[in-house]
């Protein structure tokens, strides 16, 4: 049975706790410096941006994954991404984590590090190193909401979630938060996002992971740009005492779920607190000829300019939507395709339906709902999710100056 | 010597006819019927969209060019794209073309048909067939701007450029005109083009046509989408009485830079008239590894929105072209990148300079201005053009309703 709670977070599970404060790296004087720690060392798997201009702090955490994937605690700042700062920057990524290390009384290796914000200034590290002890004695069981609050930037609301999982061995424990804003702003910067859980792992998690990390915060690169800092991490300190592999495999698999619901969730919170977003939609993909198919054409349609300002205009505009599948890449044949606005069916083997447009207009006018593109290809799906395109967008990302 | 003229056209070059009336296809009543026709069969080359959603004129050209290189006229109506019409789609686009065939007196193949409009409605054919015999009528060497007006959906300037070369074998004309709206947009649909020239070409210039799309029209692909219309065409009608093989291999390079430079002015026609387009910018990509991949990056910052709400904001916010560049998956290396906003140098390998704000606040407020990404990390280079993401860009395409 899972059971998810919406005041739960990144200190639900066992054996973690978080903090917030501030360091006066944000110009606002809001929280900036966020710490979350693991009472022991915890199996860790990191995703990151595939974009080629890496900040330093995803460089540094590659580098110290590549050593060893046992970590006890990450840092992160928000106000700075430390994306574009040369050597520098690499020497402020490493010595934060020393900083860190040092007051944990951790070892090398045992901290990774995260930055967001604005990009192309030196990293105020003197400020970090003065805050470090204030969020260390700030650590709490009960600090998922301070934690989330630190890492926020251009969020309008805090991205947190827990959930317990109760199975024949006990309960498990799973908790996340998440920072980002919809479309993703490499100058205010940047997804990050934080999972954390008390089973114990295998190793071997680590190609699912990725596929989670795909199903979900992937499923919402909505504007196509990859931020210089983006970054998935997920901790499992096997402080509930249960290992995976004592789980049988029905309740396997029911981890395996709940785990993927709440990075779900996570993803979807920041779709919902889209720049200028007014609403959300599912573009979901069927009968494609393969997943990375499903995908591509999904994310495309996502990401198509004309699709999100007629979502914006409550159009139901079935045409955008065909013409920006058509030019997706994926196989595709406009013959074959079916289209619906959740179940009112619009287009069969490519040909326009007389449709009901009361029902239409119903559909498209509601906060949130799901387009469905059946290709009649294949047998794979995928689901993508957007926002819609709104004059707000335009002001928030036009006004915004470096 | 070139001489570019504003108020030349398609029927710039000698032995060419154009035409335009209202055939009560568009719902405004406007001019919704062109007709193109060249005195002698002209060599003619196509390209077309490479949308996986092909409408029906587009794939029934395709079929008549893999049957004929000799084309005489081309008939376009506005106002309705007769695409995902299904099989009356394809009967619709042979009818006009046996139409215009017949009222030319020419033989079968004779004719390309294009349509541009609204997606998912059938083609009103017998309206097309009342018309044609008016449009034929209509035909005269002063037809340029006629032409141009009628292919127009919604666009708010014609877009028509004729130049004269001369040559030792005396003078060689060039004509075009355009449609589309800066965003391709797919429900009045389309990026129509037609090149005309009085030169004999020979076949083999097929390869050079398409390069020459590539560095004019596909250029300004800018939001991503290509829609179910689009096509280019060239038709070269050798009236002149001058043959390219004639020409000096000094003119010959003259010739296509010539017949470049028509395309581009045209394409870049289109950016200024971009729905809600403020501005337009080149994005140029120098030292690249491949002109494939300096077009794949340039093309990836001309359709990031974040980028184009900063150039409608006046921003010289560097950091997201950067961070946009470095997710179009071109090869990029961050700390070799330099970049600049006209003259003005922002990033030297990787790393922001002390900038005059001042300046750069003056390029970004031009109308028109350059910014170029120089990679070094080879010898290859492109431009890309993309025009400004403004309030009103959302509102044309929010109000617009199906």
């Amino acid at each position: 049975m899972l059971e998810m709670q919406l005041n739960g977070g990144v200190c639900t599970p066992k054996g973690f706790r978080g903090a917030g404060v501030k360091a006066g790296i944000k110009a606002s004087g809001n929280h900036d410096l966020a710490l979350l720690a693991s009472d022991v060392p915890a199996r860790c798997f990191g995703v990151f941006t595939l974009n080629q201009v890496k900040a330093a702090p995803v460089l540094y955490d590659q580098e110290v994954l590549s050593r060893s994937d046992r970590i006890s605690a990450v840092l992160v700042n928000s106000g700075n991404a430390n994306a574009c700062t040369g050597p520098d920057g690499w020497a402020d990524a490493k010595r934060m984590a020393q900083v860190a290390e040092s007051a944990l009384g951790l070892g090398k290796d045992s901290v990774l590090v995260c930055s967001t914000g604005i990009i192309g200034r030196k990293l105020p590290i003197e400020k970090i190193e003065v805050a470090v002890p204030a969020v260390h004695e700030a650590l709490s069981h009960e600090g998922s909401e301070a934690f989330a609050r630190a890492i926020m930037t251009t969020d309008t609301k805090m991205k947190t979630l827990g959930a317990v999982l109760t199975t024949s061995e006990g309960e498990i424990r799973i908790g996340g938060a998440c920072k980002g804003s919809g479309m993703i702003h490499p100058n205010m910067a940047t997804m990050l996002a934080y999972i954390t859980t008390d089973i114990e792992l295998p190793p071997t998690f680590r190609p699912e992971f990725k596929a989670w990390v795909n199903e979900s915060f992937n499923a919402i690169s909505v504007d196509g740009d990859m931020s210089t800092n983006d970054t998935c991490i997920l901790l499992a300190n096997g402080a509930s005492g249960i290992s995976y592999h004592n789980l049988s495999l029905s309740e396997q698999g029911e981890f395996r779920r709940a785990i993927e619901s709440v990075m779900l969730e996570l993803a979807l919170m920041i779709v919902r607190d889209g720049e200028g977003a007014t609403r959300m939609v599912e573009i979901r993909v069927e009968k494609a000829t393969s997943k990375d198919d499903a995908r591509k054409i999904g994310r495309f349609v996502c990401t198509s300019n004309l699709v999100k300002t007629a979502m914006f205009g409550q159009d139901p505009n079935w045409g955008r939507i065909l013409s920006s599948a058509g030019s997706a890449g994926g196989e595709l044949i406009a013959d074959r395709t079916d289209l619906f606005f959740e179940d009112v069916q619009v287009l069969r083997g490519g040909r326009p339906l007389d449709v009901d447009y009361t029902r239409l207009r119903e559909v498209v006018a509601r906060k949130e709902y799901r387009i469905t593109l059946v290709l009649n290809m294949g047998d794979s799906s995928a689901s993508s999710y957007t926002c819609d395109l709104s004059y707000d967008y335009v002001k928030i990302n036009a006004e915004y100056t470096t």
